[in-house]
Order: C-alpha cells, then sequence, then structure tokens
C-alpha cells in the first residue's frame, strides 16, 4: 500500500500529504486550486490535474475536504473517486462530515466493490503539522488495520471506534466538548477580568485543577492576547455543530449546551467572526457583556 | 508559625489537617462533630472542644466548612476566632464562599488587627487525600508568603491571584468550567451511546484530543460505571454555581453556558442527586433524553 | 370553483372539510384509513378511493397532512396531485411543513401548469372545528384572492404574508412563540404552586396584564388540572421546531430561547409525551424540579 | 379612609397618585425630587416635604419606588412610614420587591401596630396613565378589602392571591413571562424580516391565533419601528429577573427559558440598553444575529 491519492490540501490536508510523502509514501495530490499543491511537490510528491488521473493506480484514497457536500462531490462526481478507482481501493475520509453522509456514501463505495473508512481528526492546524492528529476511525476492522500504517504517519492518537459511521459520530462529540469548553473558559475569563484577578495567574491555577483542560492549555494565549487567527475557524467549528444538533436530534438525545453554544456559535458568524479561529467565541461574550 | 488551628474536618479538611500534623505543624482540630477529629489525633495531633481553645496560641487559624454562613459563624460568633485569636494570627479561609462575604470579613479580622487570606481550593477529595489541590489565594502579598509553608504541604498548584476576595472569584470560575465541562461530557457520553459506539475507544480518543481535560481522565470511570459515591457533592456544587451567577451578574458579565448548567445543577438537586459525585450530571442528561 | 378534493382527514382536516361541504361546495374526501371520511359523508360529502380520483374534475385540491414527506408523496407520487391534476387547478397546502419544501413544490406544480399555496393554520382542533382558524399564506396575489372564499368558511383571521413558502415561515415563526410561551406559563406555574400561591386567582392577574396571552386562556384548564389530552400534540410541535431551528440557522438568525424551548421539546418526546398536548410541557418543568 | 400618603412619583407612582386624587381622596405626595409632585398638586393633593409629615394622620400610606432597598429606607429609616404612621394605619406597596424582604417589612410593620398588603402592579405607564392596572395582593383578607376602594380606583385587574409576600411571588412569576414573551416576538420577527416576510401581515395572523397576546398588541408598534421610548424600563425588568431566578432557586424551581432570558436582559443591560422599553429586547436579537 504505497501510492496515496490526497483530495484536498487546505490548513489541514496540506500538511497531513506532505508528512505521508515524506514518510515514503508516494502521494499524488489534487486540489481545486492547484497552487496549494507546492509543499507536496517540494516534498517530492505529485500533483494530480483530476481526480481520475490521482486515483489511477492508487491503493489509497485519501479525503480531507471541508463539509458533507464537498465528499459528495469527490466521490460522487463524474470526475470522481468511486467512477475511477480500482475495485478494492480503500478510501479513508478525514473530513469531518454528517454520519448519514458517512453511511451512505460506505455504501455506494461498497457497492463499487471499493473500502471506505470515515476517519476524521481533531487537533487542527497544529496537530497536522506536529503529525499529532487524534483521529476517530468508524468502518471495518480489517480496513482501519490496514489503514494503520497511514494513520501512524498523521496521528498520535488512533482509535477505532466503530462501524462506518461511528467515527462521525464521535467526532460530533469532540466538536460538542470543544466548542463548549472554549465558551466555558470565555466565560470565565470576562468574569475574572470583570473583577479586576491578575487572568495569567488565575489560568495558571486553573488549568492545575479539575477545570484544566487542553483547551485552557492550547487556546491560552489566544485568549490572553485576543488574537484569533485560525487555527480552526469558527465557521468550521459552526458546520460541525450543526452536525452534532441534528443527530443529536435524529436520536433522541436532549443536549441543552450543545444547542446553546451552538446559537452562540451561530452569533459569531453572523457577526463576521466566522473566519477566526474558534477560540474567538471570547468576542461573543465580549459583545453580550458590552465590552467590545 | 508552628501551631495550626484548624477548623472543619470532613471530607476536605480531615486529610488536609492530617497532612500538616504529619509534615511537622502542632495542629489543633476542632469540628462540629468531634469523632471526625480521629484521623487528626491518631497522627498526634490535637482535639479541642471549642474554637477559642483552638486558637488559643496558634500562629495560623485554617478554615475549611461548606458554605458563606458557616465561615461567618466561625469567624464572628461569640466562639469566634475573631473574639479569640490572638492579635497578629493568619487566617486562612479554604471554604469556597461568596467573594463579597470574603472581603467583608476580611475587613473585620483586619479591624481586630488579624490577617486573612481566602484560599479555595480545587481537586477534590482524591485532591485533599494526595496533598495536590490547587489553591488559589487572595490577600495581601506578604500574608501569601508566609501561609507557604503551609499550601506547600496540602497543594500542587498554589497561585497568588490578587487581593482579598480574588481567590474565591477564581474558585467561582472554576466552579463555572467543571460544572460545564461535566455537562458537556456527559451530553457526548449519552450521544455517543444512542448511536452504539463503542464509548470506551470513544473516550479514548477525544481525551487526546482538543476535547481533553483533567474532567474526561478523572470522570471517566463514575461516567462509564454510572457510580457517583463522592467525590465532590452535587449540592456543594449547586452552591458555588450561585455564587458565580450572583457575582457575574453583579459585575455584568454575561454567562449563558453559566446560567444553563446552574439550572441542570438545580435540576440534580431537585431530583433528589444533591449527595451524588458532580459527575452524576450525566443522570441528568439521561432524565431529559428518557434514558433513566 | 366550487369542487374540492380534500386529501387528510385528520383531527383537523376532518371538521375542515365537512365546514367546506357543509358551505355548498362538492368536496371529495380521501384518506389514507378510508373510515376517516364518514363526518365528510355522513354531511354529503363524497369518498374518493385515490387521489387521482379525487383531483379529477375539482377546482381545488385541498392537502391537509403531518409533514413535509407526506405532502411530498401526495403531491408528486405516482398517484399524486401533479400527476392527475388538470391544468390550472389551485393546490392549497394547509400543511405545516419546511419552507423550503413549500418553495420547491409550488415550483414543480408550477411546471405542470397548477397553481399552489402554502397556507398553515393555527388555532389547533378547537379552531378547525369553530371555523376560526388563522391562516398564514403564502404564494401569489391572485391566487390568494381565488382561494379567498374557501378560506372564509374554515379561518377567522385570514392574511397574505409573502411569496410562496412565507405562509410555512410565519408558521414556523407561530410555533416558536407557542412554544415558548407554554413552556413560560408553565415556569410559572411551577414557581408559584411551589410558593403555595393561590394558582387560579394567579392566572386571572396574570392574563389581565402584560402576561396576558391566547395560550394563557386556552391552556388554562389543562395547566391547572393536568389534563393534557390533545389538542396539538408534542411530537407535532417538536416537527415544526425543528423547522424553526433549521430555517433560523439557515438565515442566520439566532434565537436562543427558541433553541432552548425546543431542546425541551424534544426532551417532552423523548419522555414518552408526543401523544400529548403542547401544555403537556409543563410536565418537563415537574420532571427537573423533581415534581413528577 | 380618606387620606392617602403617597410615597414615590415616577413614572408609575405620578399618574396613580392622581387618579386617587381626583377619586376624592386627600392625597399627601413625596418624593425625593419634589418636583415631580407636580401633577399631584395641579390636581388638588399636598406636596410634603418629609415622609414624616406626609404620613401624619394618614389613613393609608402607599409607596411606589425602584427596588427593595428603597422600600426598606422608606418604611424603616429615622424619617420612615413605620417610625411615623399611627398605629393602625395600613401599608400598601405598589413597588416590586423580593417576596422575602416582603415578608420582613410586613412583620416588622405588624410589630409596631401596622397593616401592610404587597400589592405590584402590572401593565406600565399606560396602565398607569388609564387606571388599568393589574394589581397582584398579598395579605390579609380583611386588609385586601379595606383596600379594595383604593386599588378600584388605580387598577382593572385586581386579585388577592394570597397572604404576605404572594403578590410579589406573582409579580416575579408575571415579569419572567413578560420578558420571555417579548424576547419570543423579538426573535420570531427577526426571523420572518430575515426571509423577507410582510412583518406587519404576519403580527396581524400572529396575533389572530394561539401565539396572539398583550406583548404583541401593546408592544407591536415599538417593535415594528425599533422606537423603545419606555414604557418600562429594561433595567427594572431586568431587576425584577434577578428576583424571579433568587426565589425560583430557593423554592428548588428550575426554570430555563426564565434563566436565559434573564441573561438575555442582563446582555441589554450591560450593552446600554438600560434605558430602554423592554421590548428593547429585540435589540439584542439583532446583536446576536449581526443585524444592529
Amino acid at each position: 500500500m504505497r501510492t496515496i491519492a490526497f483530495i484536498g490540501h487546505g490548513i489541514m490536508g496540506s500538511p497531513m500529504a506532505v508528512h505521508l510523502q515524506n514518510a515514503g509514501f508516494a502521494v499524488r495530490g489534487v486540489n481545486r486550486s492547484p497552487e496549494k499543491l507546492a509543499p507536496l511537490t517540494a516534498a517530492g510528491g505529485t500533483a494530480a490535474s483530476s481526480i481520475a488521473e490521482a486515483v489511477q493506480g492508487a491503493d489509497v484514497v485519501c479525503v480531507m475536504v471541508p463539509d458533507s457536500p464537498d465528499v459528495q462531490d469527490v466521490l460522487t462526481g463524474d470526475d470522481g473517486v468511486l467512477a475511477h478507482a480500482a475495485e478494492g481501493t480503500l478510501i479513508i475520509d478525514f473530513s469531518s462530515i454528517r454520519p448519514d453522509v458517512a453511511r451512505e456514501l460506505a455504501a455506494e463505495a461498497s457497492q463499487r466493490g471499493l473500502r471506505m473508512l470515515d476517519a476524521p481528526v481533531s487537533g487542527g492546524q497544529a496537530g497536522a503539522q506536529n503529525a499529532a492528529l487524534s483521529i476517530m476511525v468508524g468502518g471495518a476492522a480489517e480496513d482501519f488495520e490496514a489503514a494503520r500504517e497511514i494513520f501512524d504517519v498523521v496521528g498520535k492518537t488512533i482509535v477505532h471506534v466503530g462501524p462506518t459511521g461511528a467515527g462521525q459520530t464521535v467526532k460530533a462529540a469532540n466538536q460538542l466538548i470543544v466548542a463548549g469548553n472554549i465558551q466555558l473558559v470565555a466565560e470565565a475569563l470576562v468574569f475574572l477580568e470583570a473583577y479586576g484577578v491578575d487572568a495569567e495567574a488565575a489560568l495558571d491555577v486553573l488549568g492545575g485543577g479539575l477545570a484544566g483542560s487542553t483547551v485552557l492549555n492550547q487556546k491560552r494565549e489566544n485568549l490572553l492576547t485576543r488574537s484569533f487567527e485560525p487555527g480552526f475557524r469558527i465557521e468550521l467549528h459552526h458546520k460541525d455543530l450543526g452536525i452534532l444538533t441534528a443527530a443529536a436530534r435524529e436520536a433522541g438525545v436532549v443536549t441543552p449546551l450543545g444547542a446553546l453554544v451552538s446559537q452562540l456559535m451561530a452569533a459569531a458568524v453572523a457577526n463576521g467572526d466566522g473566519g477566526l479561529d474558534h477560540s474567538g467565541l471570547l468576542r461573543g461574550v465580549e459583545r453580550l457583556s458590552g465590552k467590545d
């Protein structure tokens, strides 16, 4: 399993593809804007001009695009993976999409003799650059094993969480916790500052106790200095919370905090913060509190 | 500074007093139910029969009681600390109480020539037993330095966060984040289980990414096995969220998630779960989702 | 415009069809369970055995079915209205469905030379029985005028609110206000009872001031006596709030109360209350408050 | 019962006092800013220069001031009512204050041989001007009967809801419903406008169905034209929701919508809208939705 077609070279996909090329795989990149393939070709990879060309003879097809319709296009379009990949090819979809769409696409892939894993990731740009992503994988156990050598290159925590779609379900849960936790820290920080508490010292001690979290560690500087270059963009997190709330509703699970933080994320987008890092939820707390 | 009066020997105070005795301080314990002093006397400490007796000749008075009125009683009652402590005595209040009450009591103490620090802790029963508490300290810098040798015995992360009351303010923020984070993990877990995802595997991968937190580590077993022996009781966390929401309101800081998780904590108390560990918020998610 | 095909004879549709027959129209009913047509035939109407048969020669086709997929089936199925209605026929869809589906179906109807209005109603079973519905109509002004004689028979407040889909948008807004208002009154009532206030006297005075509402008038007895026979079922209101939250999200409008009451409605369904009248939201407040 | 001391001549108190004077009572007004007494004196009433002077020989003392501490000052201060009113005098407190404070003050009054009713009102400035207030009265039945001739002059819906404090409890419930209902209508309106629906027509039809309410009638123009001159000020409604949430918490009643609308009201105050009419909650929906 040495040749990889890699579709989608954005903020996450680009460093992942480069890591795979550097690890000894032959990576053929394809991207809507071909200039984004420069890092890959600089690392010795190949730029393909179409999905058809990229998947020709590839053992594995990796996909890392923004949303459910993008994955649908990439897989089921006329120039798509399903139409051109050889029988037995393994598709690894790293994108974060709707679990039901993941299940549908895997079924279609299966009908064409292809294998498919949903393998959304957590860890953001830093995780992709440092090959330290968490990968939550749904699909057949043997496909998971087959994909292991690829996951090991780009990820640190790699877990097979269940059948097709389960990876996306876990990713939705991940995005609930992350969004909520950012919002909580943001509310806490604005509260502390309003009382004139030393915010840096406070975050130190909060981080050392039961309030400690990866959000508190990784987003500390963003929050303290109000610098919100992404990172992981609010508009993508907004999309993910749409997936979460729809899936929770479908399953009859009541998530009051999930629903409310989804509203606050939507408010961030509506206020023009969609392009900021998700730690920019802090700006919403400031707006609500008249401190913007 | 070798003799300590220690008032309040509950789930937290008892192991803290024992640690101090074991570290070479002479600790005189006093507690409403005197039988709770057994661990201290077994470690070589003394059982006092009144606050007056305990503080007689003590260099430091430590207080660890449940709520604002308890601290007010202990300090300002006829048999209270303020009436009996020698001038210059340092009072360290480890209790979690209202920041405004902390400020009032410190002012009263000061009028009597006493010094006072608010030093609420985070880390729960395990943190107290393992001398690994986070301590958030408000008060004068020189009093903080004087208390350092005591804090070092019972805590791991020890931070001076500002003037009198600031410790309590940070504690309130801590309780907001902790409650919210438990609720988020609970919503995520019920969601994952509804979809038949392998919950243990899912928590593994969630913990490895941006969703990772001390709550996810420390409360994992409680949540997975639905065993909610405290730990930190819901009824105390409910009290703390009352402090948080009142203080945020007072400061004009809007905390939507804080307000909502306060309601859910109140619902837990109203449903008879007040004596459970705060990870028992999970039961509320199950009740809302018809899975209880 | 004298012959009407009426599709859907449930709790709402049945009395509406009877009113139309009694008003002098020739109504041909069709329903999945034909025994539901008994009231119509007793009033002199006709029972058709298929949609094709019902729409044959009808001037107007009225539809009153539960949800978006039902309307899609009724209109676009092989035995559907679009396949069998004569050119120029006016379709009036009284169902409450997604605004985007309403727009799609109207476009399809238009391509077949048919005219279509979305005309969802408010007022519940009582409104249908008393011919006192509020009707919010979207579509062309001339179609609205043409349908007027029908609307006048079944409704009291009849308003043309905009182009195709606008009726459904207003209905979604209606369901937001109604659900929220029921929940508010329920919270208030449980609060008043907890304080031992005379609830009947309290509702009297609340109804006389700025808190007064049709909900307070019409649902008073349901709430005071805890009798929740529908009326308008929670499971349908749950469906409607799904439409509202999706449409608000789509438009970038942030509706915090809408999102939260949607969660509480979902909790009612999850707790087995889906078949109760929507005033049964009160039971959720009691469950949260440990008073069930 | 012909002589009335009337304390507090703001937006509400001033027209109420004038109505009483016009109805044949001898009203002696007292107010912090004495120029506010002009309407009363123009109607033939008397301006007193102190509470002591006003209550001297009065049969009834009416109080209409903003908040709990104001009532406490007016009643228990050195120049206060309790110190100067003759035994048997009936105190009617029209202010909206905390139920527990109402109970405390009534107990103090009773110890001095005075009688006291809590009689908060609903209906706003218009209700006061038109003598059409709703009055929710707590206290002894015989005192309620004695006060009837006064209530009848200023109110329209007058209900004895229970013992001392019950009036304030009902008022708190009233303010929950009103705030929530305004917020719901505001969310609905911003939603409708985002979809380009004819807002006036939509409000017509909403008002005619189950979504109808006094808020929809009375605040319609404020909302449609974005003119938010008070009326009833957001900062007072914010105070009232503080009373509600504290009292609900105290009673163990969970009010999720109440808690959330309290946050949104606090956000309005924090954003400088405290002086606007409470229908100005609409501005908060617009801010959240990026439409301000």
